[in-house]
């Protein structure tokens, strides 16, 4: 039996690591630099982390934060001050210690005039905005500060891949503070809800709320919540984390006020970021065989229209046939943008030109040629399902917002049914480990997914079990999330009393 | 006499340098870190910079360019390809020479895992964007390439102030390759007027397009144009440049393509950029004794509103009054955004809360009490004159926009007008040597202004007369602009001939 031909090789199926890469250069978003460990973004990959930002950012304001920006570079001394974040941070940076470059006398530069003080480039700005906050403030009047901040970060990495894990990576990263306890954990779980809440409804992308386990804490933290996803390979990707900083950090920079009852006290911090990371969960959550599929409200072009040009006599008919639908599609408001529409005129041939916008993942692909115009219709492919359809003109620009959303909204639950076919609930060892271990020794990433089960383990339990079958607890899930069991149980893996199931999987 | 109180001391005519500090401080938008050179752009600085990126960004898009993202660290044998380039930006630069921090034994850290090669932490990036597009590149098909990034870039400076020269700061830079040398002049001369058309009509600053000097041409262009702007203190500010960078850095990085006809040839590139520094100009350019004064394009908010509620039995209708004014006003649309307002709920001081929003610079600053509900009416303060009126409401809100617009024109008339005041066409070195000399040995930075005058040197007579008379040549300005002078003459400075009249000030 002959294989079915797909865009990209290989297939998920054959080789999902190398599926992966091979999706992202042949959608041309992005691909790794000379400089180690560091991406360049390239533009089809770029238009859609600014559409991410553009969605986040109004989310961010809706929720009464505004931006700033503070210094890319952290003194040394600065990371020595909070133990924990220490431990986290210190370790794998990149470390300035020179501010200039002379001659070497071979014709080649050396670093000269070393810096009193080492300079680290930031890997996360805690330290450094802290260190701001304690200045700015004195008086419970001073409170809340409720900033975000859009930023390139470096954490060095020996192994990376494309989005998932570089080097220097674009994020944001909220940093508030609060005068009580109560308003930074109603911050911290706000926050949350918002990655959630863009994580499902704009990147079709089903998320699970949940608390951290105390080992897998931002290093810092009181409580740290984590938005998780489950990727095609039934692997766990974290998407995006809000931090409960507690007084840690208010301790370490000295952000203390003068209390309305005339006290002086120490703030109350939370942090919270996402990070270029979301594409590559986007990728491995929609993309096929044939490449990427980008959900409709975030995808940079949301139709492009194939101009048949076939024979020259007919070519400039056909053209304007296109524009004039252009301009008619743009009139259009999808999801709070104009409906966004390419014609590609490029010379080429037409099935090369068709899959090069497949492997785009554009929603809608329309083909107009010379009988459509005799027709005044359109033939439209659905980039997710593949379904073709000819329809009267003015029916798809009629329909064409709620054709996307459509898109959008069978992405999502697409995504939903996967997770529900990939998760159980699992009550004995036996099953769980049965589970988690690759049925096919030949192909070790396949395994069960994600398992809901009781835990009652320590963080030197997780370790074990991390190292023993290489599964992690993603998250402890807040209640009414997929997986929230509130009853009490035995711990799967320790026999130990558990007051909730967990969500435990492989992951990134 | 008494003297007039103004919210900023000293005044510019006390102490331009020290003003220009305190009006950053008082409009709450930048301070200096604690990291030497690097600053702290706070929301309302950071705001004005989205708005700023926001309308470039756009006209960018305009223009037929997208963004990308490149690396933040260059290899240091890259800055060593381009012989110009290395001179000009290799010396004060970061130098990242390890990728570690490990205990140092005292309870500190020091840097481990010294790196292969060091990196460079970005001062511009021509050589890392040259050595990606030349994988790009093959074929004449592959061009152009339009691309520009927004990005943060770092040269290491000694003599910092805020906005105007930081260690640190944010920037957009513009980098395109073209298969000829006409197109890439083309592109180079539209995006300097791109930057022309932003400054005059967004910021309402007034600029001199034109060449640099061959001495001051970036480092690896084959010429340099940018635009020049005057400001309070008539020295000149460079607010935006656009470089021909020729074949230089395509032969450097290796941009080749197969042309049309079946050849090999080097591409031809560009470059152009514009930073945080139009911060500084748009404050040197508008900003008065009392503080900030915003441009009503850039401003984060439009109208401020200031409910006057002495009287408790008012204050629940005065903000009902207020709310319902803000809804009206933000129906209004000016300049393609809404029309954004603020209400100030703020318990403090009347006058205190109305002169914070005087040294902010919000242009419209409206009050509204218990006689004004009884009016239907508003009394509306303009903070580039001062003018205060008293409004039926439905006038104020219907002709808000146009009013809005009105700020904005008397601007940018009133900056032309103090450029023209100050400029002097000059034909004789005594009367130059006069124009820039100090009236008032107390007060050396009080001087002529532009300078419209004949030059024939070359970059050893302009060192020379940087360091008589602290003048430089800002330009010479091209066809059409403020200062061009077509015609043939002598130059003041050598005696030597000259073809046409250049631009001389002291500057920023
Ligand atoms: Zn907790
Ligand atoms: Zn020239």
């Amino acid at each position: 039996m002959a294989k079915a031909k797909t865009a990209i090789s290989p297939t998920r199926a054959e080789d999902y690591p190398e599926w992966y890469q091979q999706v992202i250069k042949a959608a041309d978003m992005a691909e790794n630099s000379p400089v180690r460990g560091c991406m360049v973004i390239k533009p089809w990959g770029y238009t859609l982390w600014e559409n991410i930002q553009h969605v986040l950012d109004q989310m961010f304001k809706d929720t009464g934060h505004v931006n700033a920006y503070f210094p890319l570079f952290i003194p040394k001394s600065y990371l020595e001050k909070e133990a924990a974040h220490v431990e986290g941070f210190a370790k794998e940076c990149a470390v300035v210690t020179h501010s200039r470059l002379v001659d070497d006398g071979n014709g080649g530069l050396k670093p000269d005039s070393p810096l009193e003080e080492p300079l680290i480039v930031r890997p996360t700005s805690e330290t450094i905005i802290g260190e701001m906050y304690a200045k700015w403030v004195q008086s419970y009047r001073d409170l809340p500060i409720l900033i975000n901040q859009w930023a390139n970060v470096v954490r060095w990495e020996m192994r990376t891949r494309l989005f998932l894990r570089t080097a220097e990576f674009l994020w944001q990263e909220g940093h508030t503070v609060h005068a009580t306890a109560e308003e930074a954990m109603e911050e911290t779980r706000k926050m949350l809800a918002v990655y959630a809440d863009f994580a499902e409804n704009y990147m079709a992308m089903p998320v699970i709320c949940g608390e951290k386990t105390p080992g897998e804490r931002f290093p810092g933290a009181d409580h740290t919540f984590s938005i998780e996803a489950m990727m095609q390979d039934r692997k766990a990707l974290q998407a995006g984390t809000s931090h409960f900083l507690g007084q840690n950090f208010s301790k370490a920079s000295g952000i203390k006020f003068q209390s309305e009852a005339g006290n002086e006290e120490f703030a109350w911090t939370t942090s919270w970021g996402v990070s270029t990371r979301l594409i590559g969960g986007l990728i491995m959550t929609h993309a096929d065989d044939d490449g990427l599929v980008l959900p409709p409200r975030l995808a940079p072009s949301h139709v492009v229209i194939l101009p048949v040009m076939h024979k020259p006599e007919t070519a400039a008919a056909v053209l304007e046939y296109c524009e004039s639908l252009k301009k008619e599609l743009q009139a259009q408001c999808f999801a709070g943008r104009r409906v966004e529409v390419e014609i590609d005129k490029r010379d080429m041939r037409g099935g090369e030109k068709r899959w090069s916008w497949v492997k785009k993942g554009v929603p809608l692909i329309v083909e107009a040629g010379p009988r459509d115009i005799e027709n005044n219709a359109v033939f439209v492919a659905r980039r997710d399902t593949g379904e073709k359809v000819g329809l009267p003109r003015a029916e798809f620009v009629a329909t064409v917002a709620e054709r996307l959303q459509g898109i959008q909204d069978d992405m999502l639950a697409r995504a939903q049914a996967h997770r529900a076919e990939n998760t159980q609930t699992i009550d004995t060892l036996e099953d769980f480990k049965a589970y988690f271990t690759p049925q096919n020794a030949e192909r070790p990433e396949i395994h069960g997914g994600f398992a809901i089960a009781h835990w009652g383990g320590d963080a030197e339990d997780e370790d074990r079990l991390a190292k023993e079958m290489k599964v992690t607890i993603r998250n402890i899930p807040l209640e009414g999330q997929f997986g929230y069991d509130g009853e009490p149980g035995t711990c799967i893996y320790t026999g130990k009393p558990s007051t909730q199931r967990v969500i435990f999987a492989k992951s990134y």
